[in-house]
């Protein structure tokens, strides 16, 4: 973990992202073109890059637009998809992944991106950046492509922890609300709380705890808050950030994401089956093309950890140099924007106010009778 | 709900399917082209219709398919969406879904269907059917087009009840295996139990526990256990019968029908776009309709309730005629398989053993630290 600036990437204009290089499904080569790509659009953004220098230095020199604005840090040592995250907490000083999160706590970069084990990821952000003050679960937003005017919605928490009492998810509706104002440039976003229904009796006693408190909250937050939404509503309109535990959300991501697969997969197949529809889809290519790039995962690449000292991009584990460079965009975007101390400040303004606010919601003994039923 | 036979339909061979003609968001005018369509289709079909006379005799009228296949009990009151189970249950008498399910209670048919608000009808199940002995939650199994060569996978709990601890996942994967046996023609069906990942150490501790109860049953009950499976395998290939909790069920059952109609909207838009490509969705429409009949909600319309004394179909409340239809055929195939008698013989031979079974994890201080992680 010794310095070894080759060049000098430290302009005083740049923003530096600290890149973990290792750690992917694709290795440190799809890193580096994202990275590459990245420079050449960008001219204000320099990197610190994580892993063996040996294999890196390499393939950044076939790279002439990362000339003079990579930085490495030598590390011998990957975190594996399938290691646990209290093995890597206790063992995991020599790796890429904990080295990309120093520099971003000793302050050489204002962002951090890994493609690699989220749990591990997660748990190493909160033990070396810390989480902020009020803060008791930090959380994994991601933007699931929606039927809004801006294309996306913000959903969280997509997976940092499978809890979420009511006062983790008013934190969630804050952080969330925060996110979508400096990240889709959404003035009052609207805040929705993932339920079975949309009806104010059903769902979890945790959740209708949860939909008084946040409720609270969105004047002096600025965001409207929309009350239960469904399932339906995370690709839908109802809403443009969806708060849910971990748990709920990583599910619901996951389906989305497999459905949307498994049309694509039959689509495919549809137009291959006769001339006429090979034909057609010839036509109709620039159409769906039109289409895929509409929900490209790959444009919309990172989950956001929210509620750290520090920004974190988590970029999908099989990104290729498109999505990568995407989240390199994202941590870039969000550390020019000032949105961690935005973000911290925002909580910190509230955190006191939500404490006191706690309550049991009205009505609880007719709540409890049907609480059970959907 | 006197009775009010105007023709016969009491055929020794036929099957009769009891109907809540009300309660539906159309009307039961569509409840009642439902049935006539199925009733074309299929000569060992009888109905026994519930709601408001008055009205319903006129409809059935105008089918001539209807004829002498159709008896009546009149009902005034219809459940609404909006109205609370609990309320039901004490007040419910006089509805149509009341009597609907008494149908089935006292024997005159061998199945009901209702188009009516989910919550009720579950509630009103369990108090007039009753509980399987040794079932503790009754579950309502959906299924969800997926990439399976059958085309669909079973899940459940789609949303009876928001809760589930490892005992009742148990008694999910022994009556979803049962429903792919007698559903889906499968003779040893794959069982999968969602979770936020594959891997042993992730997710709740009751998945955990969960993990290890299904395991002991597979072979007796004849099911594979593939394990932990994840949102993206709803609709993929690596279980044919997914088991989770009610609340998780229902938002990712609503995540991929929201993101599947997202989808086909933005592909309606595409194709929209300009000349090229409105000339190639005039091609492309066989291969579209193809791919739309594949996944086709209507086509497997119907939530089964399982764990009941009895057959309960909840059709989509905004289900068409094609969907109604489909809920009637799902009854009728499931009652003359003998399906409930099967599942309540499968339930008994397992539930004792089940309950001794229970013991907690190995290694549990380790997973608890892990726990929530994801």
């Amino acid at each position: 973990m010794t310095a070894q600036p080759d060049q000098n990437p430290a302009n005083a204009e740049r923003i530096i992202i600290s890149v973990d290089a290792m750690g992917g499904d694709n290795g440190p080569s799809v890193v580096v073109s994202g990275i590459a790509k990245s420079a050449e659009k960008n001219p204000d953004i320099g990197f610190i890059l994580h892993g063996p220098t040996e294999i890196l230095r390499p393939l950044v020199a076939k790279r002439s637009g990362l000339k003079g604005r990579v930085e490495y840090r030598d590390t011998p040592d990957v975190v594996a998809m399938e290691d646990k995250p209290s093995h890597v907490m206790r063992n995991g000083k020599s790796t890429s992944m904990w080295s990309t999160l120093e520099s971003v706590r000793n302050g050489e970069a204002q962002g951090a991106v890994s493609c690699g084990n989220t749990g591990a990821l997660m748990a190493l952000s909160v033990i070396r950046l810390r989480k902020l003050p009020g803060v008791n679960r930090p959380a994994i937003a991601i933007l699931f492509p929606s039927r809004n005017p801006q294309g996306f919605n913000v959903m969280l928490d997509a997976g940092a922890d499978i809890r979420a009492d009511p006062q983790d998810l008013l934190q969630y509706a804050l952080m969330g609300a925060s996110y979508a104002r400096n990240g889709l440039d959404l003035k009052r976003p609207r805040i929705g709380l993932l339920n079975v229904g949309t009806e104010e009796h059903k769902g979890r006693a945790e959740l209708k705890e949860a939909q008084t408190l946040i409720a609270r909250f969105a004047d002096q937050a600025s965001f409207e808050f929309v009350g239960f939404v469904e399932g339906s509503d995370i690709p839908g309109n109802a809403a443009d950030v969806i708060v849910t535990d971990g748990f709920t959300g990583n599910v619901a991501i996951k389906t989305g994401e497999g459905t949307a697969s498994m049309i694509a997969g039959l689509l495919r197949e549809a137009f291959q089956y006769s001339f006429l529809s090979r034909l057609a889809s010839v036509l109709a290519i620039t159409s769906l093309g039109r289409l895929k790039k509409r929900i490209d995962p790959r444009r919309v690449n990172g989950g956001i950890f929210l509620g750290l000292n520090g920004t974190v991009v988590k970029s999908h584990g099989s990104a290729d140099a498109t999505g990568v460079s995407a989240a390199v965009k994202l941590a870039f975007r969000l550390a020019r924007s000032g949105f961690s101390e935005k973000l911290a400040a925002r909580v910190a303004s509230t955190v006191e106010l939500a404490q006191d606010a706690v309550e049991p919601p009205p009505d609880r003994a007719e709540q409890q009778e049907d609480e059970g039923r959907i």
